[in-house]
C-alpha cells in the first residue's frame, strides 16, 4: 500500500477528489504507487552518470517484475490486452523519476509496443514474453540526425537479398545513423529498425524491422556501431544512443509484418494499398505513445503544482502595516498564474481519461480522430507542463532553484516532451490536416484542394451568426455559463477553420504550391488546432464534472471548471476581440470574473493538490512537507 | 585577441553591425574576449561538482590576474573609478559560462561593490586590493531563509556592545540563517552581512557589516557554520551556502560606516535622517547588480540565438513535392519565435547600453529614476531570455537537448535571473510605485494616498486624446511608422497608470489599507510597470538605430525596429483592443506585416548573430559551427 497522503481540511473530501482524478484502473494505479514508494525506489541524490543510468535500469527492472510492464500485450504473453492498463502505469510513474518514466516507456511502449502492434505472431511468440520481464531489452529506432519529424524521408535502409532470404540494413550517410535513440547507448539488445523497405529495386517506403545490438553479455554485435549521446539537458537516467548500421543482415522473418510482407522470393505484398496509408498505420505505434506522454505530462505538472501550492501556502512576505506578513498565494499576481494551472491540470486529466477510453474503444472509423486527438493533446498538455513548472520554480523563488526541490529537474525532464513522439508544432500541424478533411481521409495525407473546397462549403452553413448582444453580456449568469464557454470555443475553433480554409482555397486557386499555401498559412493553421485541441479539454472536463453527485467536490470541481473555461477565454481574448465576439467591457469583465473565482479557489488550494494524490516520499521536495 | 568571427554573406558588414552593438568600451570587451578565448577557458566536459566549482573559482582568478575585477572600484587601490567598464567587463563574461558570470558579479560586484560603496576609507584602505586580486574572495548575505524579498524585515542582528566596542551578529532562528549564498559554501573569506542594527536596545534597521568566515587557510572561523545548498538547477560552478551566527563578535569599524555610523560610546548617527531613506540607499548596492543581470541576460539570449539561428538555417525538414528539403528556418511558425527575439534582443541591448550611460552620469535627482529603470530592465530582460532560450531549445528538436549544445545549461543557469537581485514581481511593483510617485520620493516608500492623488490629477491633461480615425488606419506607411509604434506604447503607459491611480484612490477612499488596495490591482500594477519599460526600451532602439549613418546596417536596423514596435502592439493587441486603440483590421493587419517582416528579415538572420560578435569557442555549441 502507498502512503497515505495527509490529512487536509477542506469543504470537499480530498480522497473523493482523487477517486474522481483515478478514474478507471485505480487498482493498477495503487499497485504502481505501491511499488515506487518503497525504499528500493528512493531518489539518488546527485549521482555520477553511469549511477544514474543503472539505477534507472534497475527500477524498470523491478516494475517488469511486479508484471506491469506488458500489460498491453495479449494474454497469451504475460499481458492482459489491456492499453489504458498500460497507460495508467505509465501516468502513474509520471510522479516519480522522469528517467524512469521515458526508460519504461522506451522499451515497453515504443519497442515492445510495436512488436506487438506491428509485428505477427511469430515475433509475439518470439520476443513478447521476453520483453514483458526486461530479459529482452530494445529500443525503438526511428529518427535520425537528418531526419526527426519528417520520418517518410529516412535514409536508412532495408534492402532484400532474396539469395539469401535476408534484409541488408544500412545507414548510407552520417546524418541516415539513427540518434538521440532512448536505450540505446547501453542497455538494448534489440532495436525496432525504421527503414525505407527496397525489394527488387523498388522502395516500398518506410518499414519496421527487428535488429540485434547486442548479444546477451551486451557485446555490439557486427556490423552496429553506437555512440553515446552524453549528457543531456534532462532525462540524464536514459542512456541515448547514435547508431550505424554497416550492411548488417537480418533474416526476412525480422520484418515486422503486420501491415506488409516480403515473400521468400521477393515479393512486397500489403493489405493496405495506398502506400501512404501503410506509412501511416506503420508510424501507428505511436498514438499510443502520444497518449501517454500526454498523460505523463499532466501528472508532472501536478508534482509541480503541488509543490508550489504548499509551498507558497506557507511562505509569507510582507504584509499591511502591523500586520503578520501574509502569504504569498495570497498575492493577486501569484494566484492569477497558479490558480488557472491547477484548473487547466484538472481539465487535462479528464481529457485523457476521456482520450484514452476512445482509445480502447477505437475502431476503423473512429482511428483518424483518435489519432488527432492524440496529437493536439500531447502538444497541448506537454506545452502546458513545461510552462507550468517553469512558473512554479519561479513562484518558489530561490528555493525552487534547490535540486533537491525537484522543480529544476522537472522542468529539464519535461523539456524535450514538446519535441519527443512529434514535434508539438508538426503534430499540430497534423491536427490541422484533419480537420481540414474531417478525419475522413488518411491522417497526413490529403489533397488538400479538394478538402479545401469542401470545408469552405460546409463551413458557412455551420457557423453560427453571432448573436448581436451577446459580445456585450457582462452579468456575472452569463460570463459563469458552462455554456458560454463552451460556445466561445466552438465558435474560434469553426471560425479559425472556415478562414484558414478560405485563405488556403486562395492561394491554391492563384496557382501556388499546396505545401507553400500550407506555410503561408502556418500560424493560422496552428491556431486552428489548438482551438480545437482546446476545445474538446473544456468539453471533457464539462462532461465529467457533470457526473459529480458528492455535493462539496461538486462546488469545488465547478470553479475549477468555470475558472478554466474564462481563463481560456481571456487567454485568447485578443482573438474574440478582433472577431467581434467580445466588446472590452465584456473582455475586461471576464478578467475581473477570472481574478474574483482565483480568490474563491485559494482556500481549498492545498486541498486540491492533495486530491491529486501524490505520495510525499515521490514528491520528495523539503519546502513541500504537507 | 579573441578569434575572428566568420565572414557571413550579408547586404551589411557584420563588423559594422558588431560595432553598433559593442558601444563603448570595445577595448575592454576585446580584451575580455581575448581572455575567455584562450584554452584555459574551454569549457569542462562533465565535470564533478567539486571540480566544476574549483575550475570556476580559478576563471575568476585568471580575470581578477587581468585586473579585470576591480574596474569599478577607486584608482587609487588598482580599479579605474568605472562602474560602466565594470558592467562591459560582466556581460561580456555572459558569452561563456554563467557560473563564472555569476561568481564574479558576486565577489567583484555584490561584495566588492558594497564595501566600496557602502565602506568608506578604512574599508577601502584595508580591503579593496585584496578584494580586487580576489585575495580576500567574498560574498554578499543578505537573503534569509525566511526573507529573501522582504529584505527590511531580516531577523539575523546585529547588536552594539558598548563595553568591548564589538557587534555581536547573531542568528536568531533557522528563518534567519543566510540562504542561497553564492561563493558561501566553499570559497568567501568574509562576508558583507546585512542584519537588524541595534544600539542601546533601539533598532535602526537593515545595515551592512563585514564578517570574516573563514580564516586564509579556508577553515571557518568560530561561531559560523555553514551549510553547503549542495545541487541547483544550475549554476552549479557557483558554491552557494547558508550562514549561521553564533553571537559572533567583531570590532565597530567592521560597520559599512558611509550613510551610518556608530561612535565608540554607542551614538547612531546618519546624514539621512529618513530611516527608510537610508535603508533603500544602503541597499542601492543592488542597482549596478541589477544593470549587470539586464545586461547579462540579454548576451545569454544572444548566444542561443545564435545557436539556433545557425541551426535552423541549416536544417531541413520537409519541403514541396519533388524540391529539396526546405530550411526550417523558412517556416513561418518558426521565423515567427526566431526573428522578434533577435529584434528584441537588439533592443534590450541598445537600452542597456542607455541605462549604463545614464548610470554612471546619475546624480541625485537622476537616481529614482535609474533604479526604476534598473529594475524594469532586469525584470524584462531576464523573462526575455529565459523565455528566448527556451525557445531556442525546441527551434534545435533533439540536437537542442543534447547539452553539447549548451542551450539546456544556459535555460538552466538563467531561470534564477528572474529571481536573484530582486523577484521579477517585486520589482515590477517597485517600478509600478514609482511611476506613481513620477520618482519624487524614495523607491520603495511612498505614501500612496497623497501620489494617488496626484498622479489622477495630473493624469487627466496628459493622455492624448484618441484620433477617431487612427483605430482604423491600415495602410503601410502608418503601421511601419516608429512614430506610430511609440505613441501606442506611450498611450498604453499612460492610460495605464491614470486607471491604476484611479482605482487606488477608489480603494483608500472606501477605507481599504493601502497593502491590500495594491494587491488587489497587482496584476494591473505589473501591467503598468511593463509597459512603462517596454515603451523605454522602446525610445532606446529608436535613437539608437537613428545615429546609424551606414545604409546597409541602417537598413537592417530600421527593419529590427519597426518589427520590434509592431511585435509589442502585436503580443499586447489584447489591451489595445480593449482599449479601442486598435480595431480587428489594423491588429489582423499588424499581424500580417511582423510575418511579411519576419521573413524580410530571416534572409539576413545569420548575418545579424555574426553581428552579435560571439566567438566560436564559447559557442561552443557543435551544431552551431558557422
Amino acid at each position: 500500500m502507498p502512503e497515505q497522503v495527509p490529512f487536509v481540511d477542506a469543504s470537499f473530501d480530498t480522497l473523493a477528489f482523487q477517486d474522481f482524478l483515478d478514474g478507471d484502473n485505480r487498482e493498477v494505479r495503487q499497485h504502481v504507487l505501491g511499488v515506487l514508494t518503497s525504499p528500493e525506489f528512493r531518489y539518488l541524490k546527485n549521482p555520477t552518470l553511469p549511477e544514474y543510468r543503472q539505477q534507472v535500469f534497475e527500477w524498470v527492472r523491478r516494475i517488469a517484475d511486479e508484471g506491469l510492464g506488458g500489460l498491453a500485450y495479449p494474454e497469451e504473453f504475460g499481458g492482459a490486452d489491456d492499453g489504458a492498463k498500460m497507460i495508467a502505469v505509465f501516468e502513474t510513474i509520471a510522479f516519480h523519476d522522469l528517467s524512469l518514466l521515458v526508460k519504461f516507456g522506451v522499451h515497453f511502449g515504443l519497442f515492445g509496443g510495436s512488436v506487438a502492434l506491428l509485428g505477427t505472431r511469430r515475433h509475439h511468440e518470439q520476443y513478447l514474453a521476453d520483453i514483458a520481464s526486461l530479459k529482452l531489452p530494445g529500443c525503438f529506432a526511428m529518427t535520425e540526425t537528418g531526419h526527426g519529424s519528417n520520418v517518410k524521408d529516412l535514409q536508412t535502409t532495408a534492402v532484400y537479398d532474396a539469395a539469401t532470404r535476408e534484409f541488408v540494413i544500412h545507414t548510407p550517410s552520417d546524418s541516415a545513423r539513427k540518434d538521440y535513440i532512448g536505450n540505446a547507448a547501453q542497455h538494448a539488445q534489440m532495436a525496432v529498425v525504421f527503414a525505407q523497405l527496397i525489394v527488387g529495386g523498388e522502395n516500398h517506403g518506410v518499414h519496421a524491422l527487428l535488429v540485434r545490438l547486442r548479444d546477451e553479455s551486451g557485446d555490439t554485435m557486427p556490423g552496429i556501431r553506437i555512440e553515446d549521446c552524453g549528457l543531456k539537458e534532462g532525462l540524464n537516467g536514459v542512456d541515448n544512443g547514435r547508431i550505424w548500421f554497416d550492411a548488417v543482415r537480418v533474416p526476412r522473418e525480422n520484418l515486422l509484418n503486420r501491415f506488409a510482407d516480403v515473400s521468400d522470393t521477393g515479393t512486397y505484398t500489403s493489405p493496405i494499398t495506398n502506400p501512404s496509408r501503410c506509412f501511416f498505420t506503420t508510424i501507428g505505434t505511436l498514438v499510443a505513445g502520444r497518449i501517454s506522454i500526454a498523460s505523463a505530462s499532466v501528472n508532472a505538472a501536478k508534482s509541480g503544482l503541488t509543490i508550489a501550492v504548499r509551498y507558497t501556502d506557507q511562505r509569507r512576505q510582507f504584509g499591511a502595516e502591523g500586520a503578520p506578513e501574509q502569504s504569498v498565494l495570497d498575492y493577486l499576481a501569484l494566484q492569477r498564474r497558479i490558480i488557472p494551472a491547477l484548473a487547466a491540470t484538472v481539465a487535462f486529466d479528464t481529457a485523457m481519461k476521456d482520450l484514452v477510453r476512445r482509445f480502447s474503444e477505437r475502431s476503423e472509423e473512429t482511428a483518424r480522430e483518435i489519432e488527432a486527438l492524440a496529437a493536439a493533446t500531447k502538444a497541448l498538455a506537454s506545452e502546458h507542463a513545461l510552462h507550468t513548472l517553469g512558473m512554479c520554480r519561479q513562484s518558489c523563488g530561490g528555493a525552487g532553484y534547490m535540486a533537491e526541490n525537484r522543480l529544476g529537474t522537472l522542468i529539464a525532464d519535461t523539456d524535450v516532451f514538446t519535441t519527443f513522439e512529434g514535434a508539438n508544432d508538426v503534430l499540430l500541424q497534423l491536427v490541422a490536416r484533419g480537420m481540414l478533411t474531417e478525419y475522413k481521409e488518411e491522417f497526413g495525407d490529403m489533397n488538400v484542394w479538394g478538402t479545401v473546397r469542401w470545408v469552405t462549403r460546409r463551413a458557412a452553413a455551420t457557423i453560427a451568426d453571432l448573436n448581436p448582444v451577446a459580445p456585450r453580456r457582462t452579468d456575472e449568469d452569463h460570463l459563469r455559463d458552462p455554456e458560454f464557454h463552451r460556445d466561445a470555443l466552438q465558435y474560434r475553433e469553426d471560425r479559425l477553420l472556415q478562414s484558414l480554409a478560405r485563405r488556403l482555397r486562395q492561394r491554391i486557386e492563384d496557382g501556388q504550391d499546396s505545401f507553400d499555401a500550407l506555410n503561408e498559412c502556418q500560424d493560422h493553421a496552428l491556431a486552428a488546432a489548438r482551438a480545437w485541441g482546446e476545445r474538446y479539454v473544456l468539453e471533457c472536463f464539462q462532461k465529467a464534472v457533470a457526473q459529480v453527485r458528492d455535493p462539496a467536490l461538486r462546488a469545488c470541481l465547478d470553479r475549477l471548471l468555470i475558472l478554466h473555461g474564462l481563463d481560456r477565454i481571456d487567454a485568447d481574448r485578443a482573438w474574440f476581440l478582433e472577431a467581434g465576439y467580445l466588446e472590452g467591457g465584456k473582455s475586461r469583465a471576464i478578467r475581473d470574473l477570472v481574478n474574483r473565482i482565483c480568490r474563491e479557489v485559494r482556500p481549498e488550494a492545498v486541498a486540491i493538490v492533495a486530491g491529486f494524490g501524490i505520495p510525499d516520499s515521490l514528491l520528495a521536495a523539503p519546502i513541500a512537507t504537507a
